[in-house]
């Protein structure tokens, strides 16, 4: 008998015959002895009528009353669920994140979790066998006694942290793909379903753009433990497949070199020509991108040709590259450039494994093969378990299939 | 400057568009220098289709989870609401029933609120000046912590209990009517738009079919003396009409004797005949009733010739015809009578006024001037300020517009 945490995103939940679907799942390890909470999301296409009634409503809204229209959805969803379980014979009951209580910081629409209480829940087990039914994507907080929502794909964060919280043996993940691939399998045909895989490697995968887990709820599996699996929810409820273990490194007994590839086509780079090679420089550039909080990632520098100069080359988030270029126009007389050069169309692709920290030369291997495919790199940058190359995004697809035959993750 | 509780119904905030409408009114209120609480109900359809949401997952739903999920539809008005004034300049705060906190019993979908702390709304009025955007129909049972509906129609009730919390001089109720008419002008054309009306009349008129109000409000309002003015949300928000005031009788300077005229085709007869005239006999027939939680409304009881035997005659709601009468049928050995008969083609007229207590012949004079049109009177109650007649239901508008005109409530 263990202790057990299920979770069902929105398309799981999308109607109420798909929740009686889950309920089925639900009922599976109920039967199997486990203790069971299970975190559902908003049905789909909920969250957004909410966000859309919110828009209308304010266009500059009140984060904090967002947060009290939108967390409506998973509310319906968590009632909904207690009452098919209770209605099959399992007992059940729904709990709001204020009802756990599940405590969050006050940053409305994106909240980070504090703390979760589990004694309420565990109280349930014990004294009446009953599942749990948490609302996920919610919080309340402490102080101002508010509603919190964790921010999209917050319910991965929710599950995640409830089972540490009730100090679960398992957290499940249950989605519409049956696990973690050595890379999208839309791209690569024979990319290989990985039945274990490293927090980190998890962590560095879903940073990079494998969207199968929020990259929060890697880090707090990782954090407490967690071993989570990422399986699927329309598997048969009666013989599902196992799906993919994220656990602690040392439970994986052999590694890969490389355990997967992942790629982004949310980056765009920016080019700073010419600017003056003096102490300061870069500070001049990065502080006021920090300051409008603007995420940097890659950056190269190259010294020109007379010694006197500069170019600087770095990637922000598409989502920020208007705001980025304004305030580096803005900046100009200060930080001392040239020229300010944009380009929207590059991607970026990772390759991703524990093994490359006791392997010399694995990107070397990489920055070759794609160069004989024709693939210009525009920048690169490498960390312990991965290493990342900007390229034109129109050359993604043929970069992806190449890495993945490179280190052998092709099926056999 | 007063403390003010505003009210809106479905029809009212079906939109968000009717939602700035809301607003508008509550701009005004706030403007003349009012500290504003104002309760919502869920946007029209929403609760409805939530229900039955709750009907396709479990038949016999377990009404807990029934309240969890339908409550979700005020929380997401109460949230827009707060978000249009906000985006208006009037700072505003959305108030779920937990956070308040509004206690009720557990009688879930049916409960009944038992205390309202106002604290923290007037610690918003006197801090921010804020206005208190309270989500109706919900509250929370303070030893289980769990989210409670106050039934049907239990918004009015919210309204009313908050003025009575917060000790607000006034609470508008805005409904898609102007008012309380002296009878249903859609039947009497020339039916009166009353100025005041008092609590008890209200409550007699709410109870007899006049679906204006929620007769638990009106409950509350008496005991609690709150002000109540019932008006329309659809006048111009610059330039409303005061509507109908509900207040104490002290403050009506010259009661008419009948106030108003009141009809109501929910009712159903039915009648034992030729049951043996015994102590002890009346128990034997509405025990059983009351036990089924079946309330008896109108009875009449008639010796028969023999002086042996006796028919009695009752009502009781439509909903509860077919349960009576097996109930009935069951004992019919127990209670001992020769005939079960039941008319459902049957409706209740009442006429209302406090000036009843003070003027002999009221009544006399109505089954007159009814027996004069050839209606006949099947059963009849009085009480202090009304009596109703049970009339076959095909002579109801002819009954209403003969008392309406009998006792001079016909527009000039």
């Amino acid at each position: 008998m263990a202790r057990l945490v299920m979770k069902f995103g929105g398309t799981s939940v999308a109607t109420v015959e798909r929740i009686k679907n889950v309920a089925r799942h639900v009922k599976r390890e109920v039967e199997a002895g486990h203790d069971v909470a299970v975190v559902v999301s908003a049905m789909s296409g909920k969250t957004n009528e909410l966000v859309s009634f919110v828009r209308e409503a304010a266009p500059l809204y009140d984060a904090r009353e967002y947060d009290t229209v939108v967390a409506s959805g998973e509310q319906v969803t968590s009632g909904l669920l207690a009452l098919v379980l209770n209605d099959m014979g399992i007992p059940a009951r729904s709990w709001q994140g204020w009802q756990i209580p599940l405590y969050s910081d006050d940053a409305h629409g994106s909240a980070r979790i504090l703390e979760v209480d589990g004694a309420a829940i565990l109280a349930g087990f014990e004294a009446r066998g009953e599942v749990a039914v948490v609302s996920g994507f919610q919080g309340i907080h402490k102080e101002s006694g508010r509603i919190t929502t964790l921010g999209r794909g917050g319910s991965d964060t929710s599950a995640v942290a409830i089972a540490a919280g009730i100090k679960a043996s398992r957290c499940d993940i249950y989605t519409d793909v049956d696990g973690v691939y050595t890379t999208d399998p839309r791209i690569v045909p024979r990319a290989v379903r990985m039945n274990k895989v490293a927090f980190e490697e998890m962590l560095e995968m879903a940073s990079m753009g494998a969207k199968v887990l929020q990259v929060r709820s890697v880090e707090i599996a990782m954090v407490h433990q967690v071993p989570t699996y990422v399986r699927s929810s329309f598997d048969d409820p009666d013989n599902p497949n196992p799906g993919t273990l994220i656990c602690d490194e040392d439970e994986i007994m052999e590694h890969q070199v490389i355990t997967g590839i992942a790629y982004s086509k949310d980056d765009t780079e920016i080019t700073l020509r010419e600017v003056a090679d003096k102490p300061g420089v870069a500070a001049s550039v990065f502080m006021p991108l920090a300051e409008a909080n603007i995420n940097v990632d890659m950056i190269v520098q190259n010294i020109s040709e007379d010694g006197k100069t500069t170019d600087i080359t770095f990637t922000v988030p598409a989502a920020d590259y208007d705001r980025a270029l304004d305030i580096l126009n803005r900046a100009k007389t200060e930080i001392g450039y040239r020229a300010l050069q944009g380009a929207k169309d590059v991607a970026k692709v990772s390759a991703i494994g524990i093994g490359m920290r006791s392997h010399a030369g694995v990107a070397a291997k990489a920055f070759k093969a794609l160069s004989e495919k024709g693939i210009n790199i525009r920048a690169i940058t490498t960390s312990e378990i991965k290493f990342s190359v900007l390229i034109d995004a129109d050359y993604t697809e043929l970069a992806v299939r190449t890495l993945h035959s490179l280190y052998g993750l092709d099926r056999g």
